[in-house]
């Protein structure tokens, strides 16, 4: 096992009728900014219900957060927040506006251009404003960790930062808050939860025995339940262990101590920035080939993937291997979530420009040995099509 | 899925050389009070090394707290603080050290007669000491939660107590520091992390599936590595996978939004006070029986674990029940640890005043449904013998 240091300080309250307990989770003398993304949170009801048990505070709400949120569009939350002197902010939707949330947490805090904050990966941070989440969507686990994703509109950049000023204070997931989501929204948040777990599982072995359980487990949920939460009608359970799995899925628990890749992310985020593909909808379409094309640095963890999680012991390793990427594709494609680019209109001619865009934006060492060159890239690209 | 709340916000700081790092995770201006148990803490140099590494503060020692700490020796403690305005403590131990710093903690600040604490089950604590740990000895998961359990010698009564306020700000896991430990303290913790997890996991299901799957992977680690602790050389990644192992069994994880049970510990906490047997040695003698004994009530669970922790797919259901509670005893006794109350010199005769102190002391509806009344508990003791 690698030495690691592990702290999660957000405080989860999960379960039925639990957007009430905002009254005893938010000061009560709090100025809140509550910041959400398009419609949806009004339509279903959620954000009067959140309005009703901050009751007596002064609110102010920002709308409009975007899937992949921008800087373009944060800076105007961070604006408002600043000008209200707001000091509580509360993030009502799912990762992008958690995610944003952070973001503005943060820059209403910074003295300078806040793209510093990004550009330092969060090294910059030194102060932020508290925030606290009400979860309506599973799937990055931003709701529980100090991570987010801000994208620059005029660069097509996506940058990342982390600070441990940026934890939320406390996130509440309420399942049946994720009853109306679209069967496309609940794919795709099983298969990021997927490959979350994936990028911080499928390395080399280290003997992180309760890592790798874990991993697993998470790995098997998704699943045993991957389908039910797409193609039923929501049940309660479903939507509890979904919601559960993808909170831990990126909390830090089953990073602690083990070499990590996350190339399928970077890799996958340029296809986000140049052709606008959602993000877990890369995932699905850069993992399979990417273990592929990896096969042999990833060899042993490859054969305890095909074991433990697809029950795969006979044959060859290939044909475990092999079958257990199959498998996973599979998976995905199950889940309504397509694996090839040609299914969402991207050509063979793209893939100059999506590596291109890789080393504009020093994506040239990934993984966990730093092997994943331009040229592995290309050839992920490649056979992806 | 149960509703929970969820929050930990212990920093574990964990790996080899890691004690060194005291220096930064105490605040330079600190009066500390370093608090140990026996002698071997000198002896193995650990005293030493955190004393190096606390260098230039004002520091003050507090020796001699005995497993299962008494409120007796605590209350000695906790007039040091006082007395030398200590605003830090540091527990150099394993869990009856960090238990009995918890309390001193809590005691240092409490107006009244400190026996509230645990009267009120920690509900009276309105503020405590911060306090760290450097773990010795890996067993309870004392390291990363917020209980502790603190035994009254005139009365002998072990009284259990849990606040947020007294969670550990961090704790340094260096697996090193375990190299010189005899085996029955190995043996010992490996029992009481094991039992931990059971008293969270074997209970009835609520389709909890990650909490299932964490158990599950806990105790196939125990399983895996036990044995290497406690018969062989000291080698690097069982002590560690053991040293996080037991951490993550109590640390909150496996507790959320499931059904508890808690009886084997209850009942075995009485053998403890009466005969003098050490904690985890109680637990191996309460299990067996309690599991058999309630094999009605627990089948879909203890079913599950058959299939999930010891591989047993054939035979009837009782005959696999029967065979997972065959195992575990096995287990214990393999790793050396008695599974009968003959071997510890206790007889028949005693039973009588066992049960009787579980009534004095109100533990006479345990369990997750209740239903371990004295006579249940009387028919464990006798099926131990």
């Amino acid at each position: 096992m690698l030495n690691f240091e592990f702290q999660n300080p957000t405080r989860i309250v999960f379960g039925k009728d639990t957007v009430s307990s905002l009254d005893k989770l938010v000061p009560a003398d709090a100025r809140v900014l509550i910041l959400y993304g398009g419609q949806s949170a009004e339509r279903t009801g959620t954000l009067a219900e959140v309005r009703a048990a901050l009751g007596g505070r002064t609110c102010f709400e920002f709308g409009g957060i975007e899937p992949n949120p921008t800087f373009e569009t944060l800076t105007k939350a961070v604006a408002l927040a600043r000008a209200e002197r707001v000091d509580f902010l509360l993030a009502v939707g799912g990762g992008s506006v958690i995610d944003g949330t952070k973001f503005v947490a943060a820059a209403a805090c910074f003295e300078g251009d806040p793209w510093q904050i990004l550009e330092s990966l969060g090294g910059a941070v030194q102060n932020a404003l508290p925030l606290g989440v009400v979860l309506t969507l599973s799937a990055t686990g931003s709701e529980m960790n100090a991570g987010a994703v801000v994208t620059r509109k005029e660069t097509h950049t996506k940058a990342f930062f982390s600070s441990p000023w940026v934890f939320p204070q406390f996130s509440i997931l309420d399942p049946t808050k994720t009853y109306t989501l679209p069967a496309r929204q609940l794919a795709n948040g099983v298969v990021d939860a997927f490959v979350h777990v994936v990028e911080q599982y499928l390395t080399y072995p280290v003997d992180a025995r309760v890592q790798d359980r874990l991993a697993e487990g998470l790995l098997q949920t998704l699943i045993e339940i991957g389908p039910r939460v797409v193609h039923e009608p929501a049940d309660y359970d479903s939507r509890a262990n979904l919601m559960w799995t993808a909170a831990m899925a990126l909390n830090g628990l089953i990073a602690a101590g083990v070499p990590q890749d996350w190339a399928t992310h970077l890799i996958g985020h340029e296809l986000t920035a140049l052709h606008g593909i959602d993000h877990a909808q890369t995932l699905a379409i850069v993992l399979p080939p990417m273990l592929r094309l990896r096969r042999e640095s990833k060899r042993a963890k490859l054969l305890q993937y095909a074991e433990r999680v697809w029950q795969l012991t006979t044959g060859s390793e290939d044909e475990r291997i092999d079958q257990a990427i199959r498998k996973t594709q599979d998976f995905f494609e199950q889940l309504g979530v397509k694996t090839h680019l040609s299914a969402y209109g991207v050509a063979p001619e793209a893939v100059d420009a999506l590596v291109q865009a890789l080393e504009t934006h020093g994506m040239v060492r990934l993984g966990e040995h730093g092997d994943v060159t331009p040229d592995l890239s290309r050839k992920v690209y490649e056979a992806a099509l």
